[in-house]
Order: C-alpha cells, then sequence, then structure tokens
C-alpha cells in the first residue's frame, strides 16, 4: 500500500535558546495535524539528535497525545527524514494507518560555535569539525574536476535569493558572491555565507494510508543507507558514493530518473554539499555541478530548481528537524502553496538528507524522497 | 512472515569507564554473530539513551559492516527492546531478511550516581531522579494494598541468589533478607541493594526469517505502548497501566495467557518493579504480588520462575543495553543453554522493559515480548 504526507508543520526556525525542545514540537505538531485535518494518530516516529531522552514524549504529552507507541531516532543530520521513511514502511506494511513524524533540536543553547567532536574520535582530536570536513570535500572536488570559486560562492547567493522568499528562513536576506567571497574564512575555501547556521526548530509531518484527499502527496519512493563514516577508500568527495547509491535505490523504486523531477530539496549545509549533491543525484555528471549553479539551471525560474525553500544555508539546520523541514517544502511545493518562490507546475520532488560523517556525528547516513508523481 | 531470533550476544557488564561504547558493542556483535552463525545483514536496529550520536556506525564500522541501514533508536530503558520490536516488524513485512539489533550503554564515565534529571523538567527540580519515582510507587502500592518490607526485600534476594548462578551479572553474590534492609537509605522504602546499579555494557541480537535451525527462537509477539510520563490521573501504582495494556496486546499476539509462561525477565530496576510488573503481567492479581515472591513461585525450581538471570538488580541496568539482555536471557533459556540457572523445560518466555517515567528520562514505554510457544 502507498504511503502519503497528510500534514506538515514547523516551529519557527532561528536562535531561540531559551524556548525549549518541547514547545517548539508542539508549534510544529499542531499545525501539522491541522493541515492534515486529522485528530488522532496510531504511532508517533520522532527523532532529536542532541536532545534529552524523552524530548518527544514530553511535547507529546502535554498535547495529551499518550498510549500510542512513541519512537525516538537518531540518524545525525538524516534523523528526521529516518522517522519518515520508518513510517513509512510501517503505513506500507499495514501496522497503523496515521504516523506523526517529528524532528526537534535545540542547539544554540548547547553549542556557541560549530558542533564540537567527541574526545574519543581520531578525526575530531585532529580539528575535524564538520566544516572541516566539508572543506576536504571541496579540496577532494578541486583535484578531481577543478573548482571555481565564485561556483561555490553561487550556491550561497541562490539560496539565499530562494531564502529571501521563504518567510520561514532564519537567513532571509539576499547576498552577493562578493559578500559571500569576503566573509570571514571557516576552513577553506568554505567562508562562513557557505555555512549553515545552528538553529532552533522543530519540523512535523502526518503520513498515511491514502484517503482520497486530493491535498495529499504520495511517497513514490524513500530509500536510507549508511556508509563509511570516512570514506578513506574512495576516489570521490566524501559522501558522493553514499548520496549517489541512495538516489539510485529511490529512482528505482519511484521507477523515475532525476530528469523527470521538478525540484529538489538536498543537503546544502555547505555550499560544496550541494554541488556534490546535484551531481550524486544526477542533475549533471561529476565535475559539473558548478557549471549547473551558474547556468541558472538550479535556480527558481530555472529548469530544475533547487533548494527553493532556501536550503539548510537560508533556512538554518536544527539537525534533527531539517529533514521533515525538507519534506515540508516539497510538500507545500506539489500543492502550489510556496508563495513567491513556488516552482511553477511542480509535480514531482526529490529530498536528500546526508547526515553525519565523522568528528562529533560519527554516523554516516543518506535519505532520499521522491515525493508526488 | 514470523521473525526467530539466530543469535545473541553481550559485553562483559560492569563498571568499566575507560571502555568505549564502541568497544562494548564489537565484543556483544561478534558474540551475536557466531551465535547466529550468519555472516552477513540486511540492516542493524540499535539503541542508546546517552550514547553519543553515532556510536553503533563507529562500532560497525570497525568491523566493516557499512553500507546497509544503520538506525537508531532511543526510547529510555526500553530502548534496544523497541529496537528489536521494529526490528521484528521490519523482518516480518518482508523488508529484510536479516536485522542485527544492538544496544549500547556507557554510564560510569557520565553519572557518578543516579541518574540526573533535567533542570527544565518539574519533576526534575522536585528531587525526583528515578529511585523517587520507584519509593512512590512502592508508597502508592502500600496504600492500594499493603505492603511487606519482607517481601520487597525477598525479590533482591531472590534475583541475587539467581544472579550468583550467572557469570554474566555484575553483582555475583547472594544477599539476605537483613542485609537488603540493613543496606543504606535510597529511597525510602527502597534500600540500596533494592536499587539496580548502573552500568556499561552493550548487547546483541540477529533476528530474521525462519530457517529451519531448531536453535533459533521465534518471537511469538512483541507489543510497544508509550504512556504519560506520570500516571497522574491513575489510581494504581505508576507504569501499572501501561504495562498491563502492553502484556494484554502481546498474550494476544500470541494467543496465550500468563499461565502458559515459563519464565518471565522483567524490568525489576527497583524491587517494587518486580512486585508491580508480576501483578501487572497477570501472574497474580493486584496486591498478589509480595505473597507471589515469598511463597517460591517465581524463584528458580518455583512454578513460573522470574528474572532467572538475576535480573537488573544483579546483571546491572546499562539503559540502552537492558532489553536486549533480557531477551538473551530468554533464547538461552529456551536452548537449554542457561547452565546452572537453566528452566527446566522451559518452552515459552515472556520478556517486559519498563522505560523512563519523568525526571531526566522523560519518555515511559514499556514492550512485552514472548518467546518460544
Amino acid at each position: 500500500m502507498d504511503a502519503h504526507v497528510y500534514g506538515v508543520g514547523t516551529s519557527h526556525f532561528g536562535r531561540q535558546p531559551g524556548v525549549a525542545g518541547p514547545m517548539l514540537a508542539q508549534q510544529a505538531i499542531i499545525e501539522a495535524l491541522g493541515d492534515a485535518e486529522v485528530d488522532s494518530i496510531d504511532a508517533v516516529f520522532a527523532g532529536t539528535v542532541f536532545g534529552a531522552p524523552g524530548t518527544a514524549q514530553r511535547a507529546l504529552q502535554t498535547l495529551g497525545i499518550t498510549g500510542v507507541p512513541i519512537l525516538t531516532f537518531e540518524n545525525a543530520c538524516a534523523t528526521s527524514s529516518t522517522a519518515l521513511h520508518e513510517a513509512r514502511h510501517a503505513v506500507m506494511s499495514g501496522r497503523y494507518e496515521r504516523v506523526l513524524c517529528l524532528g526537534i533540536e535545540t542547539m544554540t543553547a548547547h553549542f556557541a560555535g560549530p558542533i564540537t567532536p567527541e574526545v574519543t574520535d581520531a578525526e575530531g582530536r585532529a580539528g575535524l569539525a564538520l566544516p572541516g570536513v566539508y572543506a576536504m570535500v571541496a579540496s577532494r572536488y578541486e583535484h578531481l574536476h577543478g573548482l571555481d570559486r565564485q561556483a561555490l560562492a553561487a550556491v550561497a547567493v541562490k539560496n539565499r535569493a530562494h531564502g529571501a522568499l521563504n518567510p520561514r528562513a532564519q537567513h532571509g536576506s539576499e547576498v552577493t558572491v562578493e559578500e559571500v567571497l569576503a566573509s570571514r574564512m571557516v576552513a577553506d575555501p568554505l567562508t562562513l555565507m557557505q555555512c549553515c547556521d545552528i538553529s532552533d526548530a522543530a519540523t512535523a509531518a502526518v503520513i498515511g494510508v491514502p484517503r482520497g484527499n486530493p491535498r495529499d502527496v504520495r511517497i513514490a519512493a524513500s530509500a536510507l543507507r549508511s556508509g563509511e563514516l570516512w570514506d578513506h577508500r574512495s576516489t570521490q568527495p566524501w559522501g558522493y558514493d553514499l548520496m549517489a547509491s541512495v538516489a539510485s535505490d529511490a529512482y528505482e523504486e519511484a521507477g523515475i530518473g532525476a530528469q523527470e523531477i521538478d525540484l529538489f530539496e538536498v543537503h546544502d549545509a555547505f555550499t560544496i554539499g550541494e554541488i556534490t549533491a546535484t551531481e550524486a543525484l544526477g542533475l549533471t555528471e561529476p565535475g559539473g555541478g558548478g557549471e549547473l549553479v551558474l547556468s541558472g539551471h538550479t535556480t527558481l525560474g530555472g529548469r530544475q530548481p533547487v533548494n527553493p525553500s532556501g536550503g539548510l544555508l537560508s533556512r538554518g539546520h536544527p539537525l534533527g528537524a531539517t529533514g521533515l523541514a525538507q519534506i515540508a517544502e516539497g510538500v507545500w511545493q506539489l500543492r502550489g502553496e510556496a508563495g513567491a518562490r513556488q516552482v511553477e507546475g511542480a509535480r514531482v520532488a526529490a529530498v536528500e538528507t546526508m547526515g553525519g560523517g565523522t568528528a562529533g556525528i560519527d554516523g554516516n547516513g543518506c535519505v532520499v524522497v521522491i515525493l508526488g508523481g
């Protein structure tokens, strides 16, 4: 049996260190249940990376949602995408008719700067916080294909321009290539405006069996794999092989190819991440990602907009909440509810979330979901 | 399709603060894969409560287990029982043929004493760490039924006597009723020897489709529900209603009743927990749990041994690892591999894990699994 997305919701995205995770979760849940037009659910599949044990239960109890199974997942940045993937299978197998998916993360009260590596990690001790990991992705990419720093900056410029059209974005202003390149160097070649911001937010979606409601969005496919923490033996940039294999699984299940997809939400935690994602997802060949963004192909109004929401670079990246935020954008786009950032005639959307890697978040997992079709 | 347990394994249980979680996990995984006689798996369903993000991936990568989906669950004390429950459904629905389940917890490096409540919890600020929660269970029980402190102590005496026969137990020595009652008062009426110890350990199980191997143990049923953090409106002791409803679900699925079960592993985090569990699981009526233990009914050699492993009171309670430790005991018992603590002729075993409650572990979830039959 198919599974459909009935409704989605999010809290405010931003630095809100005084607001507890359960409070954020309640904002997202209330919006999602209202959007889905349901008043009861059979199970909750929640996710958080750094949240205290039972964060989801605390939010749910206050809303009177108790007595049903409540599961909490952790899968690094792919945490709530993983919850959605599992919820979809629970619906498809007939276990549940309606599952509430939930992502919750409060980061600004915990992290002053980038996520801190665990001291037991060899990579962590070597200083490989996530900006460093992605800087090495860029270095590897440069070695393989050459790397135009203008193209890297163009990803940030594009996504911030999209985000300026998204009232939910944490950073809602446009930036120029010059501003991006002149912003503080974080990990060469990634400047500050090429790095997503930490955030506090929660996200929710209601998944269920087909019910004949035209606002519901079909989940045509979802795929999940975990990979090497650190792809020592790959010739590709970190994450490429994993993203490509998961995308291949998802395309096979959906019976479509990259060229048939109208818009993408991908994991642009850092600008280079979007470039490798567009290649791994098959929008272009390896090495073609820079030209792809410079050509306008992936800009709103182009043939295949990537991150019409503004992506993580605009929205902010509350780890466990990000996946369902991407799903929410896909749903709004396919319903035609995306307002000023609407992709005209959108029928199929792909969402890619890349989790972890090394140094503080040891997991490495990727989820690709195809919506619509 | 049914799901069977192919094999189980555990690390050493004990206070081993210098040993990282992934190292413990590897001990458990290697034993479980060998016991299962498999050399590949389709997915990993792991669990930890306080472990760093990606703890499971780090353990698995070092063993060369990559490329498959790796999920990590958190459900308080019921964490690895939840992983098993979900893995069973993934096998039953045909998604995977073989799933490795994993529970990992390192506590002694993090907690000097009892688990510390979150400062945002109303209950936490009121001092309701878990010993306090269970002390209030005992107080409520006393109000409802009267409470014989000798019976409470008898639970510890019985389980420590069982644990003395279990080479994997963290506390492998017998104790007397007098010693139990004379040990330091932790939260009236619960003395130190009535409280499980924190621990560092990992546990594993391989679950798969039926393959005709007589050593494999069928999972006849599994049930999971989450409840109120704190059962303000119940007239019963905390947790009773939830345990009873989950047990009812499991018995219904298995098509059997409590009297047909040969042995039980239940969540004796505190002595009163075993008394309420035996009542909720239907071994006796509410109020009968004290007499049940005093009569020898639940002692090895009695009609329905409870916690032949020694339970959490002997084994120690590494939160996320406990559920699969209970499952492992059930498997060993049903195979006739339990050595000096073997329940003769055991054919059906029930495992109950009660998670969380309040104050630092906000979740409240219960899992009941029926093995064999």
